[in-house]
Formats: structure tokens, sequence, C-alpha cells
């Protein structure tokens, strides 16, 4: 059991966690700096060349990647020679919401040392700041100090079992001893 | 100028970009797995090893730049032979955002292949289910139907700005051509 819990989880792929999932289709660093690029609203190879400083052989793999992953589009845009747009799909776009969460933590960090922020999400509309928040799934109604618990959902695996009720088994131990 | 930008985002961890400093702190998908599972309340190294089937040399390496980073640290149970806890620190648990962020988008893309989620975020004292939505910053207040739009923070480095002045250039120019 414990042998077949670490043997299944070798690959990133083969794991039924989101995470990893997420991961998977992003590839690497070079794959999530270049979709933020494309979700910043850059479209062109030159750009994203620019804006990265990633060497060619690796810009031009992860688009290829991004694209098998569904996260992406090309639109050719001229021809001889022939010339591409790079536009985030519905999937990709999904991809929002980590960069936001990304933002928000590093907001958070540099918070705790009085920095400011590099990057600020507002309304489209009306230029207000926007946050992410913890809210009712239901209703939409938002926590004011939300006490997270992480559950099982209907397609956790064994790994993801054994690992939310370990962890909740240590957590309890330690909340015991203190 | 346009030389200048590449050059001065070779590095990931000079970069004034958020998502650039999230990933610096995790390091790589194994970094971030590992994190993923002390979130998830695991503490010990062998569980951390069965969960992940990451090798010893691996993990080790890992929790020592998690902990380098500030983002867990270590308190030793036992001695002869000496065995630690390894905790998420105050920075550490702020990344608990980015793990609902992820399964979040995970959900979105299985919900659109009819695939259940593996993992439910829950209110500890109620049980009621939980999600990220995007509100209001100063009040709370949720947004129906929000439409982004992401500008330059006060501490935007150059290469941001550029980003981010490119990006709303090609959106426009092909919200024109559509």
């Amino acid at each position: 059991m414990q042998r077949g819990l670490a043997m299944r989880s070798k690959g990133f792929e083969g794991m039924a966690c989101s995470m990893a999932e997420v991961m998977g289709a992003l590839g690497d660093r070079w794959g999530m700096l270049v979709m933020r690029d494309l979700l910043l609203g850059l479209t062109r190879y030159d750009d994203l060349q620019r804006s990265t400083g990633i060497t060619n052989a690796t810009l031009s793999d992860r688009l290829r990647s991004l694209q098998e992953a569904g996260l992406i589009e090309r639109r050719q845009y001229q021809r001889r020679p022939d010339r591409y747009d790079y536009i985030p799909t519905a999937k990709g776009r999904d991809l929002a919401l980590l960069l936001q969460a990304m933002v928000q933590i590093g907001d958070t960090w540099r918070a705790r040392e009085a920095a400011a922020e590099p990057l600020h999400f507002l309304d489209a509309e009306t230029g207000a700041r926007l946050k992410l928040a913890v809210v009712d799934a239901a209703t939409g109604a938002p926590l004011a100090r939300p006490k997270l618990r992480i559950a099982a959902g209907p397609a956790a695996d064994e790994a993801m079992q054994w690992r939310l009720a370990h962890g909740e088994a240590e957590r309890a131990a330690r909340s015991q001893a203190t």
C-alpha cells in the first residue's frame, strides 16, 4: 500500500490533483511566464521574446506545449514570412485566477516588509481595486475570517485520501501536544 | 530599451513580478508538490516521500530550499536519530491561496468535461463549500461578472509597464480588427 502510493505518484500527470494538472499544462516556470505575458495581452513572438528574455528554442517549445495543452491558439496574421498571434483560449483564460492568486500572495509577502505592489487588479468599468476572497460557493457571500478545511471530493484517488487523512491526524496530534 | 528589457528579465528573481517571486520561492514543481502536502497537513519526511515518490536527494534539497525561502520551519521531535517535523510558516500558509486557485482552475477544466472534483474546500465550522471569488478590495462586496483590468502598481518596473502598455495596445488593435 505504501509502496503503491509512491509508485503511482511518480509522474505528475497521472495524479488526481489539480495542482499537478495545472502545473503539467503549464510545463515549467518558462511556460508560466509566457502564459503570464499572454494573459497580460501580449500576442506576438517577438514581444514574448523581448519581455521574457527566453531563448528562441525554449520559447518555441513552450508555445507549442501550451498550444498542445489547449491553453492558447495561434492565428496567422501574415504570409511570407508566416507570422502568428498567440491568443489564450477559454481554458487558458481560466489561468488568470492563478496569476491573480500569485500576485496577491506576493503582495501579502511585500506588505510584511511594507513594500509596494507591482500590479493592481481593477474593475474594468469602475476602476475599483479588486482582490480574491474566500466566499460561500453556493451563495457567493463573503466570509470574514474563513477557517478552511480541505476535504476529499468525489474524484479524490487513494493517494489524495491518504494525504488528507494523514495530514488531519498529524494536525490533531500536534494541537494536542501544544 | 528593447535590449535592456530582455537583459533585465533574464533571471526570474530580479523581476518585479509576484508570479516570478512566488515561483522562485517554490523552486519548481517538486517544491510545489512538497508545499502542497505540507499545506494538506503532512509534516514528516517519510510521509512526504511516500506521498510524492520524490527521491531522497531531491526531497532533502527542496525541503532545504523551502526553509531558506522562509516558507517552512523544522522542529525536532526526536533525538538519536534526529528527526524533524516540517511546518509551514505564516509566509508559507499564504500559499494556500495558490493551492486553492489551482484546484479551482482544475475544477473549471473538469467541469467542461463533466468530470468530478478531487478536492473540496470547506468552512471548518459549518462544512459549507467555499470558493475563491473576485471581490471589491475595499468593501469585500462580491462582483457578479467582474471584467478585470490589470494595471501597474507603484512598484511596477519598466519591463512590467512595457508589457502592460503593449498588451493593452494589442488588445485594442485586435478588438478593432474583429
